[in-house]
């Protein structure tokens, strides 16, 4: 269940080197990165009812759900018999926020009788184990700045929103919402950084954590070269991530990037570095 | 106590109006607006004992905190012996964040014998009454934004963090962090915006309120002009701010551009419109 982002591909490359046979499923209108040139079956959700006939027939048992998939417009007159039965659960879950939602699909494809399986249970390696993974550690500042952010990414867990907060100096630089991390990231290079209270103080931590509520059938957050390459435009010391929360795309890259330009990354545990 | 913003002149002009003696203590590097030439006091936190003895030799018995102002970088060899004994005061209230902080900055302000008076006991006109001040009202769904990015901003207080959140369509747009309301909105126009999940949908509030555990002898969140404009910029439906919680700077310029605009401002008590 293939969303935006390169997580389906790299899935999809890990599943194939698994030996595994792979379709991609895509929203219409949100077409996926498919460099496997895998089968791709095209669904609306107005069509629930085809969308597992089509899942069956190509012997799917295991769905994992990857990639974010914007929140579509529905069409109710053209619901198939099966998506009208499942609107009012869908709907009355939306009113939940997207936490619920998601659960509720998720509960629906496996009423269906398929299994979901989250992306770090088919790929592992996505997780990276707790510590500093970097040439450059974080100092006592940076660890301090890192624990704030997560208690920030924590209290926002109530409300439903984002995963990550970049606090530099103790102070909240930013927090992040539905435009995601690399978004935010933007906004501390071209605005919020200049907030730092010494600008020749301690530079920064960007945090990234599940919200404690999320459903680990789904993909956790990520990270990957596109997130050292968006904290080093936004002058930070690093990034930390929740150990066994936060997974990490294209390992080599992001490593070897944050190396370059002196950037830790640190797998973090609640507590010190570890 | 005059920090950044319109506030401080806004106050010293209703002040002076009450036929108030009025005098700005400035802190050094933060000149404040001053348009009704009122006397001035520089200050530096290195030297409180200074700006005590200062401030008596005014005359002042009363002191409103108003505006913003940076967290300043100490030069701790110039402290003088006041600032030099409650500086562990100062710092240990540091480490429990900024509401922590300045707490205990007013906690020995009085303890100096000065009482300390919240902006809107002064100038109770900058509090509007609940209700909808525009001719433009809240439908359905902006009722339903505010209430999700009212809930976003009481979940921040435990971190405490920014005082606003916009939501669009049920979805976090953005959350406000120290960069403040202004640069939120700025990000809404240039970025965030364009995450609205139904481009022609509802347009989208901002909610702004205090922080729960807000000490109320300090200023509260403030709007004004410059927030119609970003609001308007960033393509908002509206404004709803916490009734009692945020002050209205220049009511009367605010609600003219806010009409002009096809703008709602709501005073929203917890509940619907009223």
């Amino acid at each position: 269940m293939a969303g935006r982002g390169v997580l389906p591909a790299h899935l999809a490359r890990a599943l194939a080197g698994q030996g595994r046979d792979v379709v991609l499923a895509e929203m219409a209108g949100h077409g996926a990165d498919n460099p496997e040139g895998l089968p791709v079956i095209g669904y609306r959700v107005e069509k629930l009812g085809a969308l597992f006939k089509a899942l069956r027939a190509a012997g799917v048992q295991e769905l994992v759900f990857a990639g974010a998939v914007a929140r579509p417009k529905l069409d109710p007159a053209s619901f198939d018999l099966k998506t009208m039965r499942l609107a009012p659960r869908i709907l009355s879950a939306m009113k939940g926020g997207d936490d619920a939602t998601l659960r509720a699909v998720l509960d629906i494809f496996e009423g269906e009788g398929f299994a979901i399986r989250a992306a770090h249970e088919v790929a592992p390696d996505l997780l990276p184990a707790p510590g500093v993974l970097t040439l450059a550690k974080p100092g006592t500042r940076d660890e301090k700045d890192a624990a704030r952010a997560a208690r920030i990414v924590k209290a926002l867990a109530g409300a439903d929103v984002g995963q990550g907060a970049v606090v530099a100096q103790g102070v909240a630089l930013a927090v992040e919402a539905l435009p995601g991390t690399d978004a935010m990231l933007a906004h501390v290079a071209d605005v919020a950084g200049a907030c730092r209270p010494d600008p020749a103080g301690a530079r920064g931590v960007l945090f990234k954590g599940p919200k404690p509520g999320q459903d680990r059938r789904v993909d956790l957050p990520v990270i990957g070269p596109g997130t050292v390459a968006g904290a080093v435009r936004a002058g930070l010391s690093g990034i930390a991530i929740a150990a066994g929360g936060v997974m990490m795309l294209d390992r080599t890259r992001t490593l070897a990037d944050a190396d370059a330009a002196g950037l830790f990354i640190w797998v973090r545990s609640d507590g010190g570095v570890s």
